[in-house]
């Protein structure tokens, strides 16, 4: 951020009195421009024994497989964003059944909420921002493709839960991925 | 938003390619800015039969009580931002039990994420947008002074479920408060 969003007059970084962090602040107008997390919003839609997977047309991670989430947008409940974000990646309409995690990812500055969420009927396919959407049983979840961190976990976890005949509300944090190893210098 | 944060020139309202909302979009950069709702984090402070409830200092509901909350930060978590609200508000340190509710208020593009926690100690005062905080058993909530209708519900289940012998998570949508009635007019 280099200009005021109202004024069009240059911003400073500075801590407004009576705060205590660092904000963008109009040298001009004085407006204050907070910066705050985001929600990201989706759902593991289910269908009988299988769930539905997107496998992304768009970077990060171009062609690995996803549940339909995205961020939430103004004006809408995390439920109706959820279904909203299905309905694009993967031309489906579910109903949301239990909120089932929330993830924080503090070094993105984002939260995730994930819904169970029930299948309508068969009537899907791969929206413009999938290749391909498919429904996995268990076995067929392709556990070495799949896109992110917080969707493995909830999927892991929603596993779990089916197969104890109960599902709990799962929260926690995600942490940024460890660096790989610096290569080990080879001998001469 | 009138102006680019970026570049400083104009925006306009469009709905840029690929997308199927209006957004501010920089005339001259191109560069989108995207809107987003914002959450709220906080908890309902225990300490035996008692919750901690905090009077506002600040509009809106000045005077009115509420469970320490507020807007989280980027880089925190929402425990972490639960916690941090509760210290500011009632210098009262907590830790996070187990998440409690979800309400989504889309008129204000707000989700509030409110935990169970545990005061560590009787040691809390009130922080600097508090007029005065206190421990209230359940007969002793000013339950006609509590300053927003999130509160109320939170406090109703929390109450419910603790007379049950389990906590729940509560997941609900706030809609928007009726206008009142127009005055009748009165016979000449």
């Amino acid at each position: 951020m280099n200009f005021c969003s109202h004024c069009s007059a240059r911003v400073s970084v500075k801590v407004p009195a009576g705060d205590s962090l660092p904000r963008y602040v109009c040298d001009a107008c004085g407006t204050i421009h907070y910066q705050n997390p985001k929600l990201v919003v989706g759902c593991i839609p289910q269908w009988e024994e299988r769930i539905l997977l997107c496998r992304r047309a768009i970077e990060p991670r171009r062609g690995l497989w996803t549940v339909p989430a995205g961020f939430m947008e103004n004006g809408e409940t995390t439920m109706a964003g959820a279904a909203r974000e299905t309905f694009e990646e993967a031309r489906a309409r579910v109903d949301m059944l239990q909120l089932f995690a929330l993830y924080n990812i503090p070094h993105i500055s984002q939260v995730y909420v994930l819904f169970r969420a029930a299948l309508r009927d068969l009537d899907f396919s791969a929206g413009e921002e999938s290749l391909e959407v498919r429904l996995f049983t268990e076995e067929e979840v392709p556990w070495e493709e799949i896109a992110f961190a917080t969707v493995r976990h909830t999927l892991r976890h929603y596993f779990d839960d089916r197969r104890r005949g109960h599902f709990e509300m799962h929260v926690g944090t995600i942490e940024p991925p460890v660096p790989a190893a610096p290569p080990v210098p080879r001998a001469p």
